[in-house]
This record gives C-alpha cells, structure tokens and sequence, in this order.
C-alpha cells in the first residue's frame, strides 16, 4: 500500500528571535508502507512526538551544539524533523521488530517515519500507564530529570531546590503538584531580590532550564557546596544576545558546581529511574502533566508555543490513535 | 622587651582599578614582645608572608567574597591585613607552642603578629627544603593546585590540560618547568583562537586563574566531559565591568563542569599532596619557582605586581631571617 506521507519541515534556518508559524511548511511525499526485499528499514506510523525547546538550536544556521551528538545535529531546511517519540509499526525487515509493535525512539514531525537500522528506538512495557506517558514523564524528559537531579545534584535530606521553568501555573505548582511555592518568572523585574525572598536561606540545588539573568540570580541566591545542574536555557535560545554570566567569584568562594548534562549520559540508571517513577505515579506522589496538540498542523503553534510559555506541564503532538 | 611593630595598612577601601602604591601606608605601633599571665596568645615575628591575588577582593568595600569564609572577610581600612606566611615564636602564653619554634599560619602584613588561640596556625616539619617552600610550593598555593588538579578535575591519563595564569615567561615555562607549550594571554587578541591552535585536539581539564575572556574561550575549546576547576579570576578583580559569560549551550551539549573550589576543602588529601610533591621536588619532576620580595616596604609593590604580570613564579614577602 501506499499513502501520501505529509510531514512538517522548515523552510529556512531559525536564526534569532522567536520562531514563526511562517517558518514552518507541510510537505507531502508518497511512502510504500512495505520494506523492500533485504531491507533492514521499520516503518512506523507515528503516535506521539515530544515538543522540545532544545530543537530550536538545531533548526539554527549555525550553533555549538550542532557537532557535538547526534540528536542534537543541524536540521537543514526541506529535512526530515527527528524527534523523540511513540510509534507504532507497519511494515518491518528487521527481524526485532514486527507489524503492530509499539516503540519509542527518534522518529519524525510527520506522519509516519522510516526508521533506519542503527537508530535509536526500541519496544517497551507501558506499564498500564497511558502510552503518551512514554514520551513524557517515562521517556527522555522523565530521565533528564531524575539524571539530572539525582546524578548530577545529589540531593541530600532537607537541601533547598529550585527548578526554572516548571511549565506551569503557579496555582497548579502549589495546588495539584504540591511544590513549596512558585512564581512566574516573567513578572519579576528582578529576579535576584525575588530569589532571596523566595529562599531566605538560600538554594542548595538549581536545576537550570532558562538560563541567563535567572542562572546569575540563583549563582548569587546558591549556599556553599551549592550545586547548578545545567538542562537547558530556554531564555537564551531565541536571542543571541542573552549569556548568563554569573558571578565567578560566587562560585569559587562558595564552592559552587555548574555541571551540563544530557539524559542520554544517565542511561545507567534507567531501571532506577522507571521503577521509582511508576512507584511514585501509583502513589499519586507524582502527577504527570501533559499538554498535548492534536494533527500535524499543530506541529508549528505547539513548538512555538515553548517560547512564549503557553504549555501546561509536558507539550506534545498526538498524530493519531493506536 | 617592647619593640615598635611596623605594619602595612591600607588608608581606604579598593575598588575599581588596579591597586597603586598611594592606597597603603606604613603604620606602626609599640608591642611588648612578652605574654601577659593567663593570656593564650602566641606572639610571632613575621618571616615570609605569601602575596595572593584574592586579598584584593578583601580590600574591597564590597564584595560576595567577604561572607563566605574566615579568610576571605573584608580588611578595613587601617586594619592588619591578615595572610598566609611563615613565622617564628618569640613569645608564647599557649602551651603547644614555645619561644623559636616555626609555624605557619594566617600571619600578616608586618613585622610581628599576635596571633589568638582559635586562629589557623600550626608547627611544620621544613623536610629539608628552605623554608620559603612552606609558603608557596609546600603550602596553601601548592595544595591549592593539588586540591584543584586532582580532586576537582580528576585527570585521566593523556588528557589535554590547560592552565591559566602560569606566572612565568614563555621561555620559563616551555623549558625548566617542561610544559609541552606556552603563550602570553596578555599578548593574544582572539583567545579562542589561540586556544584552538594550541589545543587542535580539544581541552580535557582548564585550571582557571584568569577568568573573563579567558574562560569563555576555555569553554569554546572544551573537549566533552571536560572540567574546569575555578580557582581564581585575575582579570575581573581590578575591573567590576569584566565578567565570564561562557557558552552555556556548550556546557549543556559538551556536558561540561565547572567548579569553584578552595584549598582548605581539600585537607583531606594533604598527606597526599606533601609526599607527592616531596617526591616530585626531590626527583626534580617538579621545580619550585619563587618570586621573593624583601622587607616591610615591598609589600605593596609585590601585591601590584601580580595585576600587572611582574612576579615569575610564587610571589612572597621575605621580612627577616630564621
């Protein structure tokens, strides 16, 4: 059989500034949903794709990031856009893999992608949770958390944590997810004196997602030993000019570690992080948010959506049902 | 016996700028050299006192410096300025310590110094080698380096390391201290570029003294999981205007780590750090380089030089014979 595969491209490099509905186009390809004879390729039809701010600096001309691992390669204008997600197969010449097998791996913004031998995706047990719950809170968002604040942080008993952006209103932080407080970080003129309020005595643990003048704020608001793990810095993507540039001599005098860090790099405690968080989910200690668009236009709003802070918890587009 | 102590003052806060001559003064004062009965204090007559960049920030009106740790409090203006050097006992209400013996210790900027129980100073074995070695090489500078190098930066064998300020001349460097290569950053308009001529394969480990421009260039040419052990900024201490902005999207993707540090977290391994550099000093590996000026009067010459690249090796004040 064959369909008319339509997927989302760019049509020119990102550069600075937000990222437009205008940016994006539709581009529609016919696709045989069969491999041929010594094929190793899976076809899949996709379910459900994460909707991540990281992607912006791969849409870019040019960016450091670009050389330094694979999914975090140039995506030229007119490409494939690959990006984590939940998908089932049609059609199959790897012998792992059959028709109607759910995975998760990089897959595309379209409907169906031709996963290549050597790619990263695999099956997996979704627990009686529901699927899109694989991309978001157990998928790489879930592990870029729990790696990043377990591995890289090293939490001890009592320490004082504060995580930028939470994605969320603050009713919801303090309502439904139970934080200790929250605020919105777009309403503070100065961020500083809002994090001293916040945390008369200090932060021990920052978990970076903004980046910029609100790195500096927490370098400055950080207690001795404090430790910064760097996930992202959402702040500076879309404007060139925006570096944090915290106080160095802070960081000596108070010992402070500023460490990057990707999900990947944490795959050594993959059992630990599924196991704790399905403990945590049936609990109800854990709460996953999502925030999901539905059909492949909603690819350009919803990623567009990041940078203007419109999603609710975890952001996401549904392609289709299973 | 009563003796006159001279002393170095400075007459008003440091600020911006480097430090001149014209913001110190002599100041002296009449100082019994007895204990009087039930007194613990230890009096001491200066020997070498060690001159280190950071005192500047301790000058300084304002500084986050001043909170964080004993030895980085401010110094008022016509206070003693407090440092790390090497003394001899000449009278003693304290029963660890008597009359001729050596300590080293927080000391200060003049003749003599009174030193009160609960204040860091302690006897020392000179291990053969002159005594000027336990200011610098077989002291706080030298565990500094070590505490930085091992424990912060963890080296692996044939990794790339880069270290910024060196105190000492190209033609020094690369031939009696055998470094592989040197230049003068001074002398560098694009550090990025220098860096990435004198590193074509990446930096592993960056021991930074520097700072500034010098780190976001370190950043630049970090090879993945590199690790930057701060220890100091040189360049941004005369200037409040300077400050690192490193590519945090580099930090992010090359899952970089940069961490401040001191010497005095890293008791833990000074036996380590004296019978290694014992060894390395007495098989010749390592090679002391020091930089003494002589008498009361130097000391503000000797503390502005370091701003202005003057001293060659571990810069000191040398106040009196043993």
């Amino acid at each position: 059989m064959e369909v008319t595969n339509r997927c989302i491209t760019k049509k020119s490099p990102l550069d600075d500034g937000e990222p437009k509905e205008s940016d994006f186009e539709v581009k529609t390809s016919p696709l045989a949903l069969s491999v041929s004879a010594g094929s190793t390729d899976v076809i899949v039809k996709n379910l459900y794709v994460s909707i991540d701010p990281y992607l912006h600096n791969r849409m870019k001309r040019f960016s450091s990031s670009h050389k330094t691992i694979n999914y975090l390669a140039a995506v030229a204008p007119g490409d494939e856009i690959d990006a984590y997600g939940l998908a089932k197969v049609v059609a199959s010449g790897n012998p792992e893999f059959e028709k109607d097998d759910l995975v998760v791996g990089f897959i595309s913004w379209g409907e169906y992608t031709v996963l290549k031998e050597g790619t990263m995706f695999r099956k997996f047990d979704p627990l009686g949770f529901p699927l899109s719950y694989q991309v978001g809170i157990l998928g790489f968002s879930g592990l870029t958390a729990y790696g990043g604040f377990f591995e890289v942080c090293k939490p001890k008993k009592g320490e004082r944590v504060f995580v930028s952006a939470a994605s969320g209103s603050v009713t919801l932080l303090k309502g439904k997810l139970r934080f200790d407080d929250a605020f919105n970080y777009k309403e503070e003129p100065d961020l500083k004196s809002t994090l001293k309020k916040y945390f008369p005595d200090g932060i021990d643990i920052y978990f970076d997602n903004v980046g910029a003048e609100m790195l500096e704020a927490a370098v400055e608001n950080m207690n001795t030993f404090g430790r910064v793990a760097v996930c992202g810095m959402i702040s500076e993507y879309t404007d060139a000019g925006k570096r944090a540039a915290p106080n160095m001599l802070d960081v000596v005098c108070k010992r402070i570690k500023i460490q990057g860090f990707l999900a990947a790099d944490h795959m050594n405690v993959y059992s630990d992080f599924i196991s704790t968080t399905v403990d945590h989910l049936r609990t109800g200690n854990l709460q996953a948010v999502e925030d999901i668009s539905c059909g492949l236009e909603s690819f350009p709003s919803a990623f567009i959506g990041l940078f203007r802070g419109h999603n609710t918890g975890k952001k996401m587009v549904k392609l289709a049902d299973e």
